[in-house]
């Protein structure tokens, strides 16, 4: 490919950008993200993504080097440079490069990065349209999930294990219950059709299509419930979904095998999604 | 500093050496690293470091893109070069750069990096000679701590609550039981004179230092437990002890303010160090 890329400032041929080998995000994995969506060349639900960006390096005391406003401003010109119409724009800073020392360095100059990928997602595909199947795994995850850092290899193990067994991604569970998907948030709509889903700690990252999902349930007077619901709970459910800025709201229709419903997309999926779309869409910035 | 660093088989200056912002070690924390000791300019238990680097990156199904061989002249070259007497030689292989997906790239490119810190650690400097104090967190890392990943800002976190708390360390506790150090493992001797460490599982890092000890004691005749110890044992104990590669064996006199036994650094950690020393100073390679 030949994206232009953002980093600390510049802006680069996505070959040319490079961190040291010192730099905290590649030897501790002390890094803070985010993705946000795009399409017609406009962020979608931007301000949800960078108050959880704020809130995540304020956990962890990195500083982001750049005001509100030029962070704003670099993500518009990463769309414009990249005639992005549909994709995802993703956000990295790292604590930054210092001599290898468990201690935060004590003056660090942390690493700002930021890089586009071309995507479609607003229109319906084979994932919507038929939904995905997902398989349950212990999550063995940090106990701090609640911040959004780069320490993903357990998700990402988990996604190759549920390609392996056929599946299209993982639901995780601790305890018996249901935390979230391998990079989603996870719902379920009972047979008296109420969304649940588990609520905020520092168990589940807390997803900003999840929360915009649950503030536009209840507008719509869908009856929502934030609690805990075990892996059995899901499988008996009558409709599963996942919530991501990217995947929007998606039906999942098989969990361990076993046909959620009747094993197709159910209508309080589509009503979801169609609500979250229709919304957002017309709040582009 | 001027080190001159290793990466994917060049040596360079440190400032040179830079990976890509793509590199799945600085998105997705997905790489491994060991740490060897060195002194009088060679390799100390490099067998074990290297036997466990292997063990980790096949856990995670990562490649080493060159031969033992290869690695060991590395090691030995990265010494040379940069005038090393005692220090350590950090190395990390990372699954390597690929447009960002949870999926492992079909194709990948390891990115394998040494660099080389000076440090003395074979005379007894003060936190030998009158041991250290360490406060007790929960352990918040994910659930494979005996895979060596890069992901470690919990154990970075901890050590900075400890040095607030004007401590040196933090040992962690699960369920009550004490798991390890932020980046050493942890022991106690008790009250009858018995070494006890909590036994190998996926709780904990198979420590190189720690299986050298071991051996070492039940050699001497010095009766060894492998089990669990709760946090309340650990401070009702005649000792406690910290090993690592460049730790060697540390007394902690101090777990959350209270003295272990009379507070002051014991006999067997005192022993268990020369033990230590001794064998391996005569085996260096």
């Amino acid at each position: 490919m030949n994206r232009i890329v953002y980093l600390n400032g510049q802006w680069l041929p996505e070959a040319e950008a490079k961190v040291s080998i010192f730099d905290r995000g590649y030897v501790f994995g002390d890094a803070i993200y985010e993705v946000t969506a795009v399409t017609q060349g406009k962020l979608l639900d931007y301000p949800g993504h960078v108050a959880r960006f704020h809130r995540s390096i304020g956990e962890v005391g990195i500083v982001c080097p750049v005001s509100d406003e030029e962070l704003l401003a670099a993500h518009r010109e990463i769309v414009t440079r990249n005639s992005l119409d549909e994709g995802l724009i993703y956000l990295q800073l790292s604590r930054g490069p210092a001599d290898r020392d468990f201690h935060f360095p004590k003056a660090p100059v942390p690493t700002l990065s930021m890089f586009t990928q071309a995507k479609k997602f607003i229109d319906d595909d084979a994932h919507v349209r038929d939904g995905v199947s997902v398989i349950t795994l212990p999550d063995l995850r940090w106990g701090r999930r609640d911040i959004k850092t780069v320490q993903l290899l357990y998700p990402s193990m988990a996604k190759m294990e549920a390609e392996k067994q056929g599946a299209y991604d993982a639901w995780l569970y601790q305890d018996g219950y249901i935390t979230e998907a391998t990079s989603s948030s996870a719902h379920i709509v009972t047979r008296d059709g109420v969304l649940v889903t588990r609520p905020l700690s520092h168990a589940i990252l807390p997803g900003i299509t999840r929360g915009s999902i649950l503030s536009l349930a209840r507008e719509a007077g869908i009856p929502v419930e934030e609690r805990m619901f075990t892996v059995d709970e899901a499988k008996a459910a009558a409709e599963a979904i996942v919530t991501s800025a990217t995947q929007l709201v998606q039906p999942v229709v098989k969990i361990d095998g076993q046909p959620i419903g009747d094993g197709k997309p159910g209508p309080l999926t589509k009503r979801l999604r169609k609500i979250y779309i229709d919304y957002h869409l017309a709040h582009l910035i």
